[in-house]
């Protein structure tokens, strides 16, 4: 197995955007990559963290800094933290990278707002439009983009693999994960013997 | 560095019985050991993931459930998260035992009641008895012993260094934490050598 550094993945845009589609596919390959991931998506998050907690800012405030409280404790262990919560305001998201002991990456999911309400795969933003759901951000509550994200995909324009493509490529190009395993052509037998050598020693 | 699979240990007891000490005496020597680790005190994780949550029975399982959760993320990603909250309740512990993905392994701090009341370093028996703090463990409110816990310390009767002596011991013997690097003799330059290459290609 590897070792890694940790670092937060942090997902950011309105929903419907394409952040837990992304953020799944990223984890998935990373599984496979034997790199130590966690997804942390808001529903999980708000079941087992944040119980109780509404939409209102101060509410979402708190949700999402608890997200990064975890993203961070687990990431300085060496583990990678994928979040994909909408989290609308750049104070918080700031906030969160200032205090992380590893590196923040955030992933912009662009999308264009009326291209969102006519896909509206889970109904919401007509919920919304209807006043059915309040708070909905975008429609009746901020979102604040982010300035220079470290990456930015525009789910709009772009298809699911090119958008992929764009985070793996930054993630690999900064050494954040390793390439895959296929790309990486070990001397096989010379690894073996010396993984099998520190195994002996207590070590890995 | 070393490669860990990750646990948690579970510190259970009465207020003042010694597991925050016992806990970050524990999270000092692995550092030391260059084990991945995180102490999640119950003040912390209560500032962090529980503001708002009181001490009612329905409250405090919240609170528990919560560090469980938060524990076994880390644990399962190979670090080695101590909790030392009072954790009252049997059942909440043993679920959250049965839902780990790594070992658990539960510390009791047991110590005399009186005891506690006498040397009552915070003050905070007085005031339970004063009735000044409702729903104190031990006073107003039920504690819960470990049946079968991995680890009982009386620190009524041990000393603090016997006490932790029997916690490290437990956890070597398990082969859960590595022996301090000077009980590892190991043959250094072919140990430097295999690292070396290992990291030469991206692995460690």
């Amino acid at each position: 197995m590897m070792r890694h550094r940790g670092f937060i993945l942090w997902f950011t845009g309105l929903s419907g955007a394409g952040k837990s589609t992304l953020a799944s596919r990223v984890e998935q390959e990373l599984r496979e990559r034997a790199v130590p991931v966690e997804l942390l998506d808001g529903d999980e998050v708000r079941q087992n963290l944040s119980k109780g907690l509404g939409f209102s800012k101060e509410d979402r405030d708190t949700n999402i800094r608890r997200i990064g409280f975890v993203a961070n404790l687990l990431a300085r262990n060496h583990a990678v933290a994928i979040t994909a919560a909408i989290s609308p305001y750049r104070a918080i998201r700031d906030e969160i990278r200032g205090r992380s002991n590893a590196p923040f990456v955030e992933v912009y999911c662009e999308c264009d707002i009326d291209e969102l309400e006519r896909r509206d795969v889970k109904g919401l933003y007509k919920k919304a439009r209807a006043g059915l759901i309040k708070n909905f951000t975008g429609i009746d509550d901020p979102y604040e983009a982010p300035e220079q994200p470290e990456v930015r995909v525009d789910t709009h324009q772009e298809s699911e693999d090119q958008s992929y493509a764009k985070i793996m490529t930054y993630l690999e190009s900064r050494g954040y994960v390793p390439p895959p395993a296929e790309a990486l052509q070990l001397p096989s037998e010379q690894r073996q013997a010396s993984l099998k050598r520190l195994k002996e020693w207590g070590y890995l």
